[in-house]
């Protein structure tokens, strides 16, 4: 294995990239234009200033269904001598949009006409001249200006009588997946997808991202770690109609990392990591004075990198501002720890409630693709600040229109892995901060559930009590169960490796109440001290064989296709505040569960039983 | 001529005519679905729940760069006894997103080991267990929920392993323009458009809206005004897949609107006619349980007709909610009527200055279409308001960003319509309210322009007054000079009908003094009453033959071909506060107007001189 190794060139911030970006390609080099069908250039960048080719309206148009009269013939009418007109003659049915009929300059409404026969009619009132007349050119009078350069087409071209818009070409950028362990998915099979190879979307997402900001795009095939073949295609990319060249992974400091050699063998590397995260490892290069990225392998590090390099530069080649995104002041719901010299692009669920905005943390894992379709924001801390106090203020900018935000109900409890004490969720309803919380808290005195810790940590907070489920807890072990284990007793053997979960959750509560009434001493079972935030990944861990045996709910052992041996049922109820209790979207939730569609689904899922589902189990006023 | 026609229905408020239409059609249904390529699915709204059906990473990975060990076997090392590894044997090199080796669970980053070898390295630490591994499954489990149905797609889903996706079929229009006097613009000759033609693309527009908001269209040929022929093409709809029928034009109360006929004798029109401006004549209809509607023939109506009930519903046999726009709180620039009993729409262009967000009236007429492309917001004034005072705060709906909106220049002066008082500008800048004025306003006494006026009426506020450019203004007379017009000399022949400008306008004020000059009596001008508010109105009013004279800038005679008698040069300025002058945007105008380029284009126009464009011409403090 080789295993020389690339050298970051010094770091740069995000400021100093983007400025030696900007300053390689400059937004006042001229690009090149292009004639489009006025209907297909809906989005397209104006090449030219556009001028008007037709009035419009063209000709006087009556704004009214009614009579077309020469004004100055109506002068003296009125009720108590009204003035008799002939059709055909001096006065010309029209309808709404019909050409004045020659020799008259206003309409008189429908309404106020008194029809006598089908040549004469009455009028009791003068019409002024133009009245109820839409003038010639009165919106858009021909040679007019329409719309300046770089004006983003948006529609009434036609109404002009433009028929062929000059636009600009959309930028062309060729996107190169490059890696040995990529698959194309369009050729996988999912069942034959083996360890070590990762399907190859990127590209895909990258393409459609390349389209919504104004560009278009060719994907590459594939190419393996072949240095040649990638130095080969960015050549040729380079000296073709391409004006951006996107060369995806082989961007970081990793042996087979191949981006930087590439573009320093035909070009010039001027920025190889910037100290944003994610991000960091991106390229800006140029090979024949046209941009070669080098972009991150991480889907979440390459979007970053997209976002400030590669649309701003798309926007830029087309004369367009890259339009900010709406901020709100914001409050997260923990403490986040950043680290100084690095800005970071956090991704935040948001919720309102009350009047305050509050940002839950999702996963900050370059990996973590579904963060970037979860993320309703963008918290960014700055490179100075080494990170957030829990309820700090701060902007957030926003991914999702305020509406959505308004809708959401911000939920908290031992699902999230956010929590990692007991009560957590109950103080998060203390502070305000959420709409419900779900809790399964076993009170050790009396076997019942919730209450007493609601009366205890929330004296002073009305709440409404309500079921949600009853669910197994059990034992999640291998298909088989090859260690044959029994029950909880079982976990104190020699020969078996346990993955518990963390100190304070409902299932580790209900654990250490079992241990302590079979009279099982923790320290005896080996990898208690293994914690796991959620079911789902005791699951894994089981799966994975990093443990032989773990505590959890049914349906994450039957998602997984592992064996489940069941322990207890346990009460999983909602807390609600009174206040958000009779909110319209809190009163849709509880309408849902009560469906006996939703409780149908739910019993599916196996290891459920709804029989109080949607039942308000307590007011605590 | 057929003179019998259609009569109202009651009219409808906007809240019961949205109510009947959901009613007939709720959102309950269950719309048909299909299968895409997860590529193609972007923007598509799932029919079903979508579980994973690969987790992601669906083995263990490394995440950095560096060896894998098993971390047990690395217990013990430290600075003082490093501990030494065999590559191959006990460690392993990985680059990030490799798997792991069988047997290792951690790895060290490659900045912390020291190669000795080929085959031989050192680490001074120890690796705990799973360090710098990014899991099976830590981001996806697969069979875990990736997204619940009626979620709209926006990626990520090939990482899980979704190749193919159910989505909700998308809803499909049939749009059928109706109209003898329509011309298909694909067909049309501009020159060949005879007065009471009209060229026919509200259905491209409309086409383009329903994609935007997830539905597709086919594009009915014009049907002229047959009512055979238009309930033909209904009824063969409402019998086929289409889900909505748009009869566009023929919805109002005009004889050859034949819409509400056709829905009538195929089925039942449920809404005639709604208490919205623009947008009244609208019809809701049903014709086999199929939602057909009347849409009114002018843009502005349409659109807000569109935006009201058909986009509404399209979201709603999609499940989806229809996203709220943002709202901001604006202040009118001028005061706005509004009739009782009708909800007015009222499109608007934005401006922040300082803390303000100014709304300046766009044309109201439902024929404006450039209304709808220059519009920054609405402002919806309810049924019981009879209008709008100056600078009353009312919100906004926004239908441009933020961003955009903060980087308007918001310049009141002569050329804008909604001034009708000679120091207009002027006010508005005193009340703060825009950021520049353009004024060309005369002195009488001594032929100077503009600093006398700045000086009474802003005596408290630092100017700086800036050139933008010499203009000529004269005589706009038709092509020829049919009536041999030398000067304003002839204006009070009797064989001359002039139009005029309104009262305080500059070109008004020069008139009226050169009237005083030449001892002409404006009673004795034909027309003299006859005041518009623009330079091109004027020139209309010349091309159009409703009057043979008017006094006004080149260009408006230059635009439609008239000839053009010059009478005097004046000077028009742009006059902006010294708080606004250090700004951004008006730092980029100045250097803009100062440009060569920009010079040179001017010119260009005729009848502009540019000798002193950008020049300042006194500071004011």
């Amino acid at each position: 294995m080789n295993n020389s190794r690339n050298i970051y060139l010094k770091m740069k911030t995000l400021k100093e990239a983007r400025e030696i970006l900007f300053d390689l390609f400059p937004s006042d080099k001229v690009f090149p234009s292009e004639f489009v069908s006025a209907s297909d250039s809906v989005g397209r960048v104006l090449a030219e200033a556009v001028t008007a080719k037709l009035s419009s309206p063209h000709f006087h148009a009556s704004a009214m269904d009614g009579i077309a009269v020469k004004a100055e013939n109506t002068f003296g009418a009125n009720e108590l001598s009204p003035m008799e007109l002939t059709v055909g003659e001096n006065a010309f049915f029209v309808n709404t949009g019909n050409m004045l009929p020659e020799n008259t300059n206003a309409v008189i409404m429908v309404e106020h006409i008194n029809v006598i026969d089908e040549n004469s009619l009455k009028i009791e009132a003068p019409a002024y001249p133009w009245q109820n007349v839409r003038k010639m050119g009165e919106d858009i009078v021909a040679t007019e200006l329409l719309f300046p350069q770089n004006h983003v087409i948006m529609g009434a071209l036609l109404s002009g009588g433009i028929f062929s818009v000059p636009v600009k070409k959309k930028p062309k950028a060729l996107i190169i997946p490059t890696g040995s362990e990529l698959v194309d998915w369009r050729n996988a099979v999912i069942e034959d997808i083996k360890p070590g190879q990762a399907l190859e979307t990127n590209s895909f997402v990258f393409g459609k991202l390349i389209e919504s900001c104004g560009g278009s795009f060719i994907r590459h095939e594939i190419i393996k770690d072949d240095m040649e073949k990638i130095k080969a295609a960015v050549y040729d990319a380079a000296n073709s109609d391409f004006d951006i060249v996107l060369i995806m992974g082989g961007s970081s400091a990793g042996s087979e990392d191949y981006a930087k050699s590439v573009i320093s063998d035909l070009g010039e590397v001027h920025v190889h990591g910037v100290t944003i995260m994610p991000g960091k490892p991106v390229i800006i290069g140029s090979v024949n004075n046209k941009p070669v990225f080098g972009m991150p392998g991480y889907q979440v590090s390459s979007i970053v990198a997209f976002e400030q390099f590669v649309r701003p530069l798309i926007y830029r080649m087309l004369d367009q501002v890259d339009n900010e995104r709406t901020k709100l002041q914001v409050e997260p719901t923990r403490k986040i720890a950043s680290k100084l010299g690095v800005e970071e692009f956090l991704r935040v669920k948001l919720g309102v409630v009350g009047d305050r905005i509050v940002a839950t943390p999702l996963p900050r894992g370059a990996g973590c693709i579904t963060t970037l379709t979860r993320a309703d924001g963008i918290i960014r801390i700055p490179n100075h600040i080494e990170g957030l106090n829990t309820y700090e203020k701060v902007d957030a900018e926003l991914l999702r229109p305020v509406s959505y935000i308004k809708n959401t109900i911000v939920a908290v409890g031992s699902h999230d892995n956010s929590l990692d004490t007991l009560a957590d969720g109950l103080m998060a309803i203390k502070k305000g901060v959420c709409h419900l919380a779900g809790s399964h808290l076993l009170d050790t005195e009396d076997g019942s559930y919730n209450i007493s810790y609601i009366k205890k940590y929330l004296p002073n907070i009305s709440i409404r009590l309500v079921n949600l489920v009853f669910r197994d807890q059990g034992l999640i072990v291998p298909p088989g169960n090859p260690k044959k284990i029994q029950g909880i007793e079982d976990l104190g053997r020699d020969d078996i490796v346990f993955v518990n979960r963390q100190a304070g959750s409902g299932t580790r509560i209900l654990l250490d109440y079992r241990l302590q009434q079979l009279d099982i001493e923790p320290r005896a079972i080996r990898g208690y001290e293994n914690e796991e935030y959620t079911h789902m990944s005791v699951a894994v861990a089981v799966l994975s064989g990093a443990a032989d045996v773990g505590l959890g709910i049914y349906a994450a052992a039957k998602a997984l296709n592992l064996n489940f041996i069941p322990v207890v049922t346990e009460q999983y109820d909602l807390v609600i505040p009174k206040e958000h209790f009779e909110s319209k979207n809190i009163r849709i939730l509880l309408e849902t569960i009560n469906t006996a569609k939703f409780k149908k689904r739910v019993e599916a899922l196996g290891g459920y039983h709804t029989e109080r589902t949607g039942e308000i189990i307590a007011v605590l006023d």
